[in-house]
């Protein structure tokens, strides 16, 4: 499975996947994942805190990943082109189409789920207005920025899952980083108005 | 007080807020709202449904204007500019600063009520997702005017009740909602790029 390393981390997380997509979320037990993996409860909670987490503990490196880029992006760079990076090397940890499907069913199916993810994301705008705003960038203008980079993951995120992984989730990123801006800057009407 | 008739409803009205802001909302009953106004608790729910709506009973009347300006909008009109003229007609109903800032404090002070206000402009910012759809407008599209123009919203909102009234409300948010595009189209960028 790629990313993660054989053992008993990875044998955690494809054991709870599975239960929470067959049983549901809410009915399955720590105890439950840890005896379908193959290992201790005790071990268990030497990875994960909780059997939330199994879904949400990649976040972390997620967003060291968006932060990391936002802070390499060059001196001159506009507030809106560095969220754009920042989001497109986020983006690119996305490479496991059909384990990121499984794992959205499973929220999807739960309301409690729904609400940490939106927290996630909301999350990750707030990170990345701080970010902006370390590097001299005014309030309003980071929090545009970055609201309008995840309005933009959000759709493409839903694309992404939608299209069976036939593009790579950045490049469906970059489109839809395009149609938000297009929507933004009017391009018909000014095209309507320049042809008076 | 402008907007509210003198008689029941509008004495309701200002003791529920004198109350919510002394005592708390959480502390306070239908019947002291009631008692305070000099009318009966059935008077009361003549006129809410509950405590809250007391907060929340104007928002159909402003999604009901909002919705006039963008069925009223010209056929060529493109999305973010429908947008833009929905909101700055919903915005011509905030004139009394002292009421909104009032309500607003009593709703900061509340975490429900905050959830409450969160969920009432995601409805609104779907609203207009679906009456842009009507129009035929593409789904994403829309979605991103609608977000556009709700973002630029919240933002207009926190700066008018900072600036104590100076300036009327869609002023504001017509600043604000230019902001954003620029932040979007990226101006300072593109400007950059032609000088090279």
């Amino acid at each position: 499975m790629g990313r993660w390393a054989p053992g008993a981390q990875s044998r955690l997380i494809q054991a709870a996947m599975k239960l929470y997509s067959e049983h549901g979320y809410e009915q399955t037990t720590v105890a439950q994942i840890a005896e379908a993996a193959g290992v201790t409860e005790r071990t268990f909670f030497r990875y994960f805190t909780d059997k939330r987490e199994v879904l949400f503990g990649g976040s972390q490196a997620l967003r060291d990943d968006m932060l990391a880029a936002l802070e390499s992006a060059p001196p001159g760079a506009s507030p809106i082109e560095i969220v754009r990076a920042s989001i497109e090397r986020l983006c690119e940890n996305f490479t496991e189409h059909a384990f990121s499907r499984r794992r959205q069913e499973i929220i999807n199916a739960n309301p409690l789920l729904q609400e940490r993810e939106l927290i996630k994301l909301t999350s990750y705008a707030s990170d990345l207005v701080e970010a902006l705003r370390e590097r001299g960038v005014e309030k309003t203008t980071a929090r545009f920025a970055a609201e309008m980079g995840i309005a933009a993951f959000r759709v493409a995120w839903e694309r992404w899952l939608e299209e069976n992984g036939k593009r790579p989730m950045r490049d469906v990123f970059r489109e839809s980083f395009d149609q938000l801006r297009v929507v933004a800057s009017d391009r018909r009407a000014r095209r309507r108005h320049l042809q008076r």
